[in-house]
């Protein structure tokens, strides 16, 4: 194959294998799809590369991408200092934000504690979530995923925000929404019963 | 969401989705994981996109992707020119040259009718396959996928090379190597039958 096709097409199937779930199959495909059919997004493609992997930096206060010191939304001043809700991804904050009238403050992991993948809690930002602690917060929102590893991640925050005084909470899991019963998972069921609440309460 | 994330990160989005069968989940999440762990992969792939897309040119003779007038294989003379194989994608002509001892020619379609595409005889280089067939070619060997499409475009070429004089064959299709009947589909145990060959043909 190394000889077939000309070294550039070659260097391309490589390196678009730098994309996740992108073996050496469907590099392939892409490249002749784009190179077939969409020189002008191939070129697109990549002045955005380039401009993002030199330009974007994690806000300091929150670690979301941001172009400046701080994201859009710790710039904004009009946002409560005194509930921060904790993800995983900068995806997790747009369905947050699309979904909910929360109005306070985010902190983003950008990842979640998988110690056999070498990621702990320095490389989710532990000592600058810690530092936000100190300040005004009065609650932290632990909205990290109903996976293990976002549960010991969820137990590690947690155990972080009593040490500093801070109330900690995590979001509810239990039946989705819309989903009828018989169809959802025993886990799921179990940790609905677990967590169910007084009629009057809700 | 545009306003929750840099502009730049909203334009790499949008332009990953150039990319065939990702859409704007999936572009997100490649986007925030070559962020936040492949910079340098992102920089690779940026310089190999934009080297394709502006040196990568068709092959005078077969339309393969090459980086001069002629590819590789139509390069080497030592390659005979009576036997031409029309394929849809570069891709198939390495399965046949890793698989088999080919030592003629090809012919890459670059795709494969489909009218509703707007894919016609022209957009699969109709007039060079034409011109190709004046020459010393004395068999045609349509090796089009086994689809609709596929045996449409066959058919075209079958047409093209009666039309000139020059025997036309289609690769066989029936049953798998290593396949079991039962699990063989209908279409194909049909095609198996019709094209049954004496046991001392084999």
């Amino acid at each position: 194959m190394a000889d077939l096709f000309p070294p550039a097409l070659n260097e391309l199937i490589r390196s678009l294998q730098a994309l996740p779930g992108v073996g050496p199959k469907s590099a392939q495909r892409a490249a002749f799809h784009l190179l077939e059919r969409d020189r002008e997004g191939m070129r697109r493609l990549a002045d955005s590369l380039l401009v993002a992997a030199s330009g974007m930096q994690h806000c300091k206060q929150c670690r979301m991408f941001a172009a400046d010191e701080l994201c859009t939304l710790c710039a904004d001043p009009g946002r409560s200092e005194r509930e921060l809700v904790v993800v995983e991804s900068p995806a997790d904050v747009a369905a947050i934000e699309s979904a909910t009238s929360f109005q306070g403050r985010y902190f983003v992991l950008m990842g979640r504690l998988s110690p056999l993948d070498g990621i702990g809690p320095e490389q989710l930002g532990g000592p600058i979530l810690e530092a936000r602690l100190e300040g005004e917060v009065q609650e932290v929102i632990v909205a990290t995923g109903a996976t293990v590893e976002g549960e010991a991640t969820a137990h590690w925050i947690g155990e972080m925000a009593r040490h500093h005084g801070v109330r900690a909470s995590r979001i509810a899991h239990g039946v989705p929404v819309g989903g009828d019963l018989e169809y959802v998972d025993g886990n799921t069921l179990a940790r609905a019963f677990a967590g169910r609440r007084g009629v009057d309460e809700i």
